[in-house]
């Protein structure tokens, strides 16, 4: 017979639980998980493999534990005058995010985010062990600078998420909200700036923020604008004694041989990586355009994805692309579904399956 | 003036710690962290890059979150009527116990393991918010079946570290042992058999005893036989439901499609692998047998490396052979040093500075 979960003795607080995930299907347009759905440039993979070759002479060996050379190349991707010692880089921003929450957060403290954000955040706060309150945005999912401070004086938090530009709704996060709620925390403030390289290019990173904010993190990934999704590879950028504190709660030699000399190799193509964010921004526009034009409400964004209200019934909306080879997210909002901006020719894919299924 | 450690919100539990990680040194002869000292063969690192190229071609997209086909190349390479659906892989085996931890320890829970042992069984264990209990073994590290049960009943632990053969001591685990420990357990009973492939062939792993042992987890590494310490690779069997649970615990996507991608090239590789196996447990006998030659007490060693007894100031010998270019390892027992078994010149650079420093 069957052992089944329930005779293992596994945690009280895991039990009943599912695994987190998006649904995975083989479909011909995937555009679910706001992944850049531009392959890695031939040139490019070809550099990435000369590095990954080199690495392997030695991979007997473990790793550089501070990979250094890694953190000098997003040091120099970031600018900002950052250096090294201020770079810290681990399997995934949701690792990066896991570290901050061993070191700041964890048993008997509390992780705070603004809903609908990623969900992920109150995840990982409680597999930490620590508890995570969800505070509330304007009816547009923007903040307001004063009424976010008030959310998070009375709150206290130890630490602070905010998604910028936000995820699943693709809200720009103005700086001013950032130093305002800075300035009314006493725990870590991380923001996410998971998609900021699909913001608009005069627009200021929080990275200019970090001067004199000991307490301020600026977490990043390659997943998203890099096409690095399935190399597993965040980061982040803070003042150096938070780098240290990451150090206390990293396992040894975390970040493998192979994924430093691949993720360094691509960061030397960082132009190259880059030059497909335009061609996925004119995509989402004329999404965010077209759905309009069918009598949805998108919702302003400045991600690689849109969110658009305006659904009936989201759950049948999905199917009906389902059944077209169109995958995209509802990601439990109602009336809304979320959708990636792909190429030219998914997005397309999309936009006239949509127009198929009527309103 | 520079921000401290001290001066932001950190965990109370981690003020005061220093980050854990053996001394990282460029010397001629490293034989400190019992790496296989012998690179990857080249036939294989070049099938490891095929792998590697075809991975890039879509890494943009996230990597398969169930890792698959890696999973049916452990299942296949451990044998044993394994199949996949038994198999967790993770970066690195101090990962993979950090899942079991995070699952079946955690904060109220008990760890346990025979001092002294890994020395990364308590850090990881106080680092999911779990207390660690520490027992003792017999005078010659051996562990007896009925003093082994009784310390479990009496401690009671949600969960049990068997390093087998054990870290940093070398010394082998007897199947009855485990069978005694398990039948006095309720926790989960992990055997950490980061070392058995150095074990005489004839000898039984403890994947014999998982059938009807659903509290019972075998953990091993690509670390050490497989050369590929730079990969981060550790993985462990155990019954569906184990794996079920540690699905509920893990980052989605922890693993990236590079690592599944080498890990599984490799495997198809594991004969050739492997046959640096008896090259090195002849050099760990021959470092045995010298050891014992100069007046040294080497332990029974059924793993890649060697501690010897009978050093009458361990710090001036490691700092000795530091200086005639051999680092090893000073693991914090009295009189005592471990050398890591390398190539045959590397042994034989070990044992002349040893012979040089007279005793």
């Amino acid at each position: 017979m069957a052992v089944r979960l329930d005779d293992l003795p596994l945690r009280d607080d895991l039990r009943g639980l599912t695994p987190y995930g998006a649904p995975q299907a083989a479909l011909p347009v995937a555009l679910n998980v706001n992944e850049n759905t531009h392959p890695v440039p031939e040139e490019v993979a070809d550099d990435i493999l000369d590095g990954i070759a080199h690495a392997l002479r030695d991979v007997n060996r473990y790793p550089d534990r501070e990979f250094t050379a890694l953190r000098e190349g997003f040091a120099d991707y970031l600018g900002h005058g950052l250096s090294r010692d201020q770079i810290w880089v681990a399997n995934g921003s949701n690792e990066v995010l896991q570290h901050l929450l061993q070191a700041f957060a964890g048993p008997g403290r509390t992780a705070f985010g603004f809903a609908p954000t990623y969900s992920m955040y109150p995840l990982l706060t409680r597999a930490t062990g620590a508890s995570y309150v969800a505070g509330v945005r304007e009816s547009d999912y923007t903040l307001d600078a004063d009424e976010a401070a008030r959310q998070i004086e009375e709150a206290d938090p130890d630490v602070v998420f905010l998604c910028a530009p936000n995820n699943p709704t693709g809200t720009p996060l103005r700086l001013d909200v950032i130093e305002a709620i800075y300035a009314a925390s006493r725990g870590m403030v991380i923001v996410d700036e998971a998609y900021q390289e699909f913001a608009p290019r005069d627009e200021r990173s929080a990275l200019t923020l970090l001067p004199g904010r000991e307490r301020l993190v600026v977490s990043r990934t390659m997943s998203k604008a890099f096409a690095f999704a399935g190399a597993r590879v965040g980061y982040l950028a803070a003042d150096p004694a938070v780098i240290d504190a990451l150090r206390l709660v990293r396992l040894p030699y975390h970040l493998s041989a192979l994924t430093q000399a691949a993720a360094t190799a691509a960061l030397r193509h960082a132009p190259a990586m880059l030059s497909m964010v335009d061609e996925i921004v004119a995509q989402r526009d004329r999404i965010s355009a077209t759905l309009s034009a069918l009598g949805y409400q998108p919702h302003e964004s400045w991600t690689n994805f849109v969110l658009f209200g305006g659904v009936d019934d989201p759950a049948a909306t999905w199917q009906g692309l389902y059944d077209r080879g169109v995958l995209i997210r509802d990601v439990g909002i109602a009336h809304s579904l979320r959708v990636t901006a792909g190429t030219e020719s998914e997005s397309t894919a999309f936009l006239d399956a949509l127009a198929s299924l009527g309103r």
